[in-house]
């Protein structure tokens, strides 16, 4: 089965195709700046490589050349649009709603909608996916897998705020967490790499430009960093991860701001870049090594911050067999896994610092043998994640 | 050396009366209302016990009904002012500049006055206090004992905020800490007991009204769950503690709410009584035990929140010695005790529950012998702490 999976942000589209279950990848690409005069289209199969500068007015036109590029009779891997069999879409929030991946009918297509409310940068564009998508691939069966459904398993103990009641109950403000489909991915190859299914403790740990990590106890979510929108817990690119809601009022009430300078300075200017004034890892980590203490200071805080979230989680679970790295940070820090893994035997942890070094795209595991906890770094792959369980609704 | 403990809020004075440094407690009361009509004094010794109603128009008058009782030839315990010869003021924000107790001078003053900025509701009262005792004990040395001391020995990477440096370096946004008074008292009370100056790691969880924990290595506070002001961490009486900040944005942006209303709601109508529609937790234990769903998880989320930072804690120490239980809630709820220490033998902590139901004033020990980590409940006695850090500072 051929099945497209598409990821619509609000001016990109991300695209990969599947031949399932073999999993083999046949072509995938990007569109981006969608709306601008020089959108750009990136397309890559097996055997092409090809960059362009194209006017796409929206998401539709950007399908429409999507799916040239597919059916090209020089570049393209199909012959017509009715090749593609299925089209995987990423759902940002399927809030209480979804806990599963499902096919797409007009009563899902009505509750992405209502959820737009808790996502509203995100759940439109990925609404708008869908639509155009339906009409680019008529003959195709549409499925929605949301970011956060894989936390749907989350116990109330950990969902639910210390607010009133009500909120939960009308407004539906609790936990929700994000990057499920990363989460999912990995936690199952660490349990098929530990063999232990049965009474699995497993802690992931997703550093990409969102950071996030999650406890999994036999292959089930029962505690996520994010909450009711990808901000809080760990230190990320530019959002400030936890802090105290008490700063909140005091930049506005005390020292001025609009709610929404702060919402922005929180979200687009915290987080790496603001204790450093970059937000990607590798500069940060080149301008520690020359010296810069600001740069110094943020990794240590970033895994500071980290190890807590593990030493909770394994607290929670009553235990640990192997916390798991992914996502862009995640496989290719060196520096920060050392700095988390540091000074845990306490819980079990003993990185083997040379094995840490090692780069690969494999799973692999870099604790020291007498380490009781498995350190493992496990590449994540949210596309073939999207695929697959495409690919296991529609064969359901 | 007799010295007058006075701690100073809003509307109230509560007051301790201690021969140092035998630490005995000569008498102690409460004036209450200040500025209304029916303010309410209460006052107590080895011998009398009184209860009245006074017109008390401000803290001064406040003051002199205190030392008026102090000296009253029938009630009283002293003959003259002159007799006391310290007052230790509770001050609840040092900020950065205090990381201990001094002895208040006008530079101190105007100090305390620069940091009301912090605590807008405390530090007024606390001074106002200061000024008045002044007065009416004029021969006395006054010493200020900060809330926030204990905790400045915090390292960067726990205080400070992943959001642009200029808020910490210009508007001084960091995490501060609170109700350090009673985290150094019981954790100097669990080092004795433990006979382990060098190397230890200990947690102290204090519940109360406020509700805080301190990781606490070689007897210095190095993590806390409060943050700039007393809201965040545990679940309070009424307070929510941590909440993802996306929340503030969403309850203001799309539920309508001002800015105020939810600070208003997260700080006084939320936390247990928010959960339950109690906030004192005899009455929730209560109701739980008769089967009041919201009250059985308010309980289960308030220890799931403790639990997490037990392990938080014993993850950035690399190690757990003790965990101490104090204040209100922690010397006396044996429910919340347990639930924390439930389930927890991967890091070592064994309840024995039947010492966990044996009541009294003592400091104990309630974990089985084969617990690796110590379970202690340790009465907290912050005027006493105040009274032995002012005899400190004038002895030294």
């Amino acid at each position: 089965m051929q099945i497209l999976v598409l990821n619509s942000g609000s001016s990109s589209i991300k695209f990969q195709l599947f031949t399932m279950p073999e999993a083999k990848v046949i072509c995938s690409g990007l569109v981006e700046r969608i709306g601008l005069d020089n959108a750009k289209i990136s397309y890559r199969s097996d055997i092409n490589k090809i960059e362009a500068t194209e006017i796409i007015n929206n998401h539709k036109d950007g399908l429409q050349f999507i799916a040239s590029y597919l059916m090209d009779k020089e570049i393209g891997v199909i012959q017509a649009a009715s090749e593609i069999e299925a089209v995987g879409h990423r759902v940002v929030h399927g809030g209480s709603t979804f806990a599963e991946t499902v096919e797409i009918t007009e009563e899902v297509k009505q509750k992405i909608e209502k959820l737009s409310v808790l996502a509203p940068l995100h759940n439109p564009a990925n609404l708008e996916g869908i639509l155009v998508a339906e009409e680019i691939f008529p003959e195709a069966k549409q499925v929605a897998v949301f970011d956060t459904a894989f936390h749907q398993t989350m116990p109330v103990d950990a969902y639910k705020y210390a607010i009133p009641n009500t909120f939960l109950d009308e407004n539906n403000i609790r936990v929700y967490g994000f990057h499920g489909t990363s989460h999912k991915y990995v936690s199952e190859k660490a349990i098929a790499f530990l063999e232990k299914k049965k009474n699995s403790k497993i802690i992931t740990i997703h550093l990409g430009n969102g950071c996030s990590m999650t406890a999994i106890k036999d292959g089930k979510s029962i505690d996520h960093t994010l909450g009711f929108a990808p901000m809080n817990g760990l230190i990320m690119g530019t959002r400030c991860g936890d802090i105290d809601p008490a700063v909140i009022f005091y930049m506005v009430n005390s020292l001025g701001y609009s709610l929404d300078e702060v919402n922005n300075l929180l979200q687009k200017e915290s987080g790496m870049l603001g204790l450093t004034g970059y937000s990607d890892l590798r500069d940060i980590e080149a301008e520690a090594e020359k010296g810069n203490s600001d740069c110094k200071l943020a990794l240590q805080m970033n895994a500071y911050r980290i190890k807590k979230f593990i030493g909770a989680y394994a607290s929670v679970m009553n235990g640990l067999d192997a916390i798991v790295f992914t996502a862009g940070i995640g496989e290719n820090s060196s520096v920060i896994r050392e700095l988390v893994c540091n000074d845990q035997e306490f819980l079990g942890i003993q990185l083997d610092t040379k094995q840490n070094e090692i780069r690969s795209k494999e799973i692999r595991e870099i604790n020291l043998p007498s380490s009781k906890v498995k350190i493992l770094v496990i590449p994540t792959n949210e596309e073939l994640e999207i695929a697959k369980q495409s690919f296991e609704v529609l064969s359901s």
